[in-house]
């Protein structure tokens, strides 16, 4: 089983071309639904009474085990508003509420506890340390961070990835929590911490895969005319990279190269369409289909 | 054959490790050496008296033809004075003396005439349109242009993509160039002016060649642990990618995506040393272990 940990949200998306208010987000939401289409997953989340009973539907419909999502009666949810420049490449935050995630004591069902896979999205990594405890004895654990936390707890970001088995985490993030720009040197910075592997994610010019025996995989990313909201991108990367990886229930380097792939097509579904709607529609054929069309595009 | 035209230089090079004084460089120089592993390569330049014998030397110990350089006596070889920063990732441009590059009304011997591949590195496009119509019959023209001539004569910057079969030209001036973020759509754009394909090289992050039916091809960069001097590896790019096609005689889907990979291999040579230091002592051994390197890096 693969259990996916972190944020759970309402998001409101505005681009020059349309703006989606209070829609299904959060960076569990995206892993989870993205790793569904390869393993069993649960989910460990906080959300408040004002989340729509149809938006857990959602996620059940993807046979997302949601019984760790728990509900704060007269709580709020995170709700993320932010708002995307003409290229789709700059976004500004303009409210975040953190709502019922602030000091959430996360709690996982029993039947959790001996899940083999564990992504820790990006969250407060404080509450990310204290849920690894309460797993038995995962086989691999990846983590996921972001500026909010490296610059407010980066001893406890570090802390974090000692515990882990694998980062993915976006290029500036890397660079910012490393404090170093050349990418080799930020992963051997993360690999000193404790951490075996590290895949940066450089968005629309793909990801890169270390490992701490010295093996690197770059993988320029799946080729697409029209983006519709890049939101949720790298939590479905992380969710079909982790998911990939459970599905084989392996983590050899080769396995962990078509991971990536997966990662890329995952995320490059997910920026087709508002929020979740692409990724909630899609079928394992389609996920397929699209590896092998990645795989044929940089063949030569 | 194949013809590079373009500025033969003295670069003064400064990065936080090591300052190098005058040493050989300019776009065709870069261009014509990296195209020498593949094809026999002439070049077409003007320099001043100050120019080294040596430099020229260099070239020709590469058996590039360099009858098409000319000499201005007393006049000064282009000059180019710069600074990177601590991360060799920003450049900064403390002087650029054009020298005999002003004004230089392009000539070219003879045996040239018949050149089958062209192709014209950064410069003017007023001089890169008119040196074009001394060619018979090229079967492949490929240009290059940057910041300087797009700001400041874009018309002739268009008129020359006309002119040309193919563009290698920078993320960040096709942006500039074509005023859109999109690459996809800077892509079209260039071709909607004639161009049949368009390479837009982005550094650390590769290269994606697109054509004007349709075809993509990303191809993430070959992975560098240090890198000494970023100067030329664009033009050591566009050189592999000519030179390869040059010796196959042919530019079908599949010999590009080979010459875009051979151009990443060249331009991964290129940063490994102070200007041209490693593009002279590299041998074709070399260059063909590499591309089998990226081949297997990639692969999965």
């Amino acid at each position: 089983m693969l259990t996916v940990f972190g944020t759970v949200a309402l998001d409101t998306t505005r681009t020059p071309f349309r703006t989606e208010i209070r829609i299904l987000g959060g960076a569990a939401t995206f892993a989870s639904i993205s790793s569904s289409m390869f393993a069993q997953t649960s989910i460990v989340g906080v959300v408040g009474s004002d989340m729509p009973a149809d938006h857990i539907k959602a996620l059940m419909s993807k046979h997302i085990d949601t019984k760790g999502v728990v509900t704060v009666q007269g709580g709020k949810t995170f709700h993320y508003d932010s708002t995307f420049d003409y290229n789709l490449s700059n976004r500004t935050a303009n409210k975040t509420e953190l709502g019922v995630v602030a000091g959430f004591d996360p709690v996982i069902p029993e039947e959790y506890v001996k899940s083999d896979y564990v992504y820790l999205a990006n969250n407060d990594p404080r509450q990310n340390i204290k849920i690894l405890k309460r797993f038995q004895k995962p086989k691999l654990v990846v983590c996921d961070t972001i500026e909010f936390w490296i610059n407010g707890s980066r001893d406890d970001v570090v802390k974090m990835i000692n515990m882990a088995d694998g980062v993915v985490i976006n290029d500036n993030e890397a660079r910012l929590l490393c404090k170093e720009v050349n990418f080799a040197k930020c992963a051997k910075k993360i690999m000193s911490w404790g951490s075996k592997f590290v895949i940066i994610k450089k968005g629309e010019h793909g990801a890169i895969l270390f490992t701490n025996d010295n093996q690197v995989f770059p993988a320029a990313a799946f080729f697409l005319d029209e983006i519709v909201d890049p939101t949720g991108a790298g939590d479905s990367f992380a969710g079909g990279f982790l998911g990939h990886v459970a599905r084989r229930n392996k983590f050899d380097f080769a396995t962990m190269k078509e991971a990536v792939i997966y990662g890329n097509v995952m995320g490059s579904f997910a920026v087709e369409d508002f929020g979740v709607k692409r990724l909630l529609s899609i079928t394992k054929d389609e996920v397929e289909e699209r590896y092998r069309k990645y795989r044929n595009l940089v063949q030569f």
